[in-house]
């Protein structure tokens, strides 16, 4: 078992890189003070390693117990330059499980120990190589599952978020230095406008512009979430509809599977679409059927449980069966118990074409899972849906190129425009300054926290850099 | 679509080298004549990359369209000095689907086509990085499941048995020499010992030496194949004997899955484990019971072909229920009709204890797949099954270090012992020289096969070498 360790130490780590399985190569990422002599120990040739400079990368082989255990590119890199600041290597291992366990097993042998979730970014934070919403990108990116997905995050790890976060709360800072400044002097020592000579707020119009662009912030999340998390679209319908063979069509025809669900029991099938940069999680329930079996009726419940999760139903009649009395039950159960977006759905139409309208009780879509017919009519139809959802926060209402990429920094946002909210109400109300004052550092702390600054230190930067009274 | 082309050609192809996934990071790899060019062209600093010197790792953006596609490390290679042998780079993306699929396009769109399956080492090899048994052995690693695998496949990478087979082709090639030498010039241009002056073959003996070293890598062959491809072991039993308990119970004790089969619709669960370094294939008929439903139906066959197949059946009497008709007729079945090992298991021992062997037909393994009892003793039992296979091609009898990893090595081994063994025949029946040195011949030429050399061009060294006579 390797030792459990908190985060903050700077004690040399180990990870995996990349995904073990069946690749050509495997990639083990090593940091840490002193992990360039740890690493001597088990490499074929220790003075080479030891003198190479930093952002080299050396052939040769990890050896433990005087045996090769894989022939292997070290890139070797030098405190600070390095993804995390420290002294830190990359091995690239031959792929497969055995080579990489292998490796791992030498470097935990010569004193490395397993890195945290998270640690070497954390490390990267910590010695300043990141801001908190450029560590937050990293993750991020790593759970893109659209083009889309991966540019926005790619922005934040750029620094476009934390530009704009600082860029506000250096305004904010520019107002409340000005309150400040009135709060800790006495008057005959500053000048101060009328207003503050009397005690009262003059930032109203600025803040009223920093709340304008937090709330763009706050309204980019909506639109981000959907980028990030996608909807989440249920194939249902009677057995024998048709059910596997159109979710096996979509994932042929968009050749995109991202993600498919895991574990030894699953009740449905799960895969993700990219339709229009929007990941859209294709749920087969395939497992749905009422039986007596107690493991089935299991089943059939998390089927239901997914269809009460679904943002959107793509409900399938057998075309060649005709309309059920169970079609019927099932369709108006889902279009009055919930107001979840419904698409109906007419298979088999190669063998049996759509009746009219007043047949089917209203508007389908005819398919044929088999030929592949009107299946790009339906993922038309599927980006309607998820558009209508995408304009209740309209791009164009965003007025920046930043957008939020995680809750937490939503959170924050919203915590540092109620603050604003807060001051202008009570500036409104005629209250004093030292009333307004704590609201404003307030929103200010909010946005230091998410970019990880310290805030209070950079309020006092900024009020003293101003002053210069040279006291 | 990216372009196909044959392999053999040195223009620049890229492929990931690791698997797409959840991962940190996302390795592609690039290689060919111009490929550093090409990749100046969506690389942030190209004069950077155009001036840096081989094994050096730079860090920049990818850049497409005038938009950053990733922040990534480059490692740059120049020819001879890469793993290829031509210029090259590797890519280190960050992680998870969308950043890596955009560099591949980035790099698409520069020029490099997709790499076809094992091209790099193809170029590896045809650039004289590697011999076949070491390319060979490349791929080896990557599929190796246990570390036993990984160390014996790390041993021909490194050369061993290209050692073991040049040694022996050495040895061969002295006796085929005398022959040549004998053939090819008359009596009197050479000091040819009686036997050869007499048209007769004198290398018996240490033909024979070169037989038994051949053999004993023909025979390494026997257990490497069940060091690489492990023995499948097929958990059986009536419903709700415990089988998937027990399979997730010796999944979760190894602590080591390596596998596990992937497919929408699968009809059992398998996943590899290591017991004493040999990966057991572990499968777990869940889908199997009578049904009149069509598609269980086509799941029990299927679980029945599994049976067939197994080389080792984990036969679950469910002890709660007792032995019943149903499990004597199976184990009847497994023990008459096929030869296939069976353990056959009293499950859920801690509620209901094993009875006496007359009651249960046999001996049975007592064990609880809830609570853990006698597990160890079943993994033993497992290892013995195993070890007995494994004796019938007996460790100790195999002379040396070096064992074979490919059934293309083995063959031509086997090609090289016959064409010897007709020789040795051909001399016994006193038949001439020119009889026998074809033989010789076709022995050295599968030898030299093997490693990948052109064999007829090295006779003619070897016997001019030695030869030495000036004309």
């Amino acid at each position: 078992m390797p030792e459990i360790n908190s985060y903050g130490d700077d004690s040399p780590i180990a990870a995996f890189a990349t995904t073990p399985g069946g690749s050509a190569l495997t990639l083990i990422r090593c940091s840490g003070k002193g992990a360039l002599n740890l690493a001597e120990k088990i490499f074929s040739d220790p003075e080479k390693l030891r003198e190479t400079a930093g952002n080299t990368v050396l052939h040769g082989w990890i050896i433990a117990s005087n045996e090769k255990v894989d022939e292997v590119l070290v890139s070797v890199f030098r405190a600070p330059k390095s993804y995390t600041g420290e002294d830190s290597l990359d091995i690239s291992c031959h792929g497969g499980g055995a080579a990489g366990k292998g490796v791992m097993a030498a470097l935990r042998a010569a004193g490395f120990r397993d890195a945290l979730p998270g640690e070497f970014t954390f490390r990267a934070f910590m010695n300043g190589k990141l801001d908190l919403t450029q560590s937050e990108a990293v993750m991020e990116l790593v759970s893109a599952q659209t083009d889309k997905g991966r540019s926005h995050a790619i922005g934040r790890l750029s620094g476009v978020l934390e530009q704009e976060i600082n860029a506000i709360k250096q305004q904010l800072v520019e107002v409340l230095s000005g309150v400040e400044i009135f709060l800790d002097y006495s008057e005959d020592e500053i000048s101060a406008n009328a207003d503050e000579a009397a005690g009262r707020f003059s930032g109203q119009q600025p803040v009223r512009e920093i709340l304008a662009r937090l709330r763009a912030l706050a309204q980019s999340w909506q639109r981000e979430r959907i980028y990030q998390e996608g909807i989440l679209a249920v194939i249902a319908g009677r057995p024998n509809a048709g059910k596997s063979s159109l979710f096996n069509l979509l994932l042929k025809e968009e050749r995109s599977i991202v993600t498919e669900i895991p574990g030894t029991t699953r009740d449905w099938i799960e895969a993700v679409i990219s339709l229009d940069g929007i990941p859209v999680r294709l749920a087969d329930t395939a497992g749905l059927r009422e039986s007596s079996d107690p493991v089935e009726k299991i089943g059939v419940e998390r089927s239901r449980d997914l269809l009460e999760a679904a943002e959107l139903v793509l409900y399938l009649i057998d075309g060649a069966a005709g309309i059920t009395a169970e079609d019927r039950a099932f369709i108006g159960e889902l279009q009055t118990a919930r107001n979840t977006p419904l698409l109906i759905l007419w298979n088999k139409a190669d063998i049996s074409p759509l009746p009219s309208p007043a047949e089917t009780g209203g508007d389908c879509i005819s398919i044929s899972a088999k030929t592949g017919e009107g299946i790009a009519e339906l993922e038309t139809a599927i980006v309607k849906t998820i558009q209508a959802r995408l304009n209740t926060t309209d791009e164009r209402t965003v007025s920046t190129a930043a957008s939020l990429g995680t809750v937490r920094q939503k959170d924050l946002v919203e915590a540092a425009a109620a603050a604003l909210e807060e001051a202008l109400s009570l500036a409104e109300q005629g209250q004093p300054l030292d009333l307004i004052a704590p609201r404003l550092r307030e929103a200010v702390n909010s946005l230091g926290e998410i970019t990880g600054e310290v805030s209070t230190a950079d309020i006092l930067e900024e009020m003293f850099s101003k002053f210069c009274v040279g006291k």
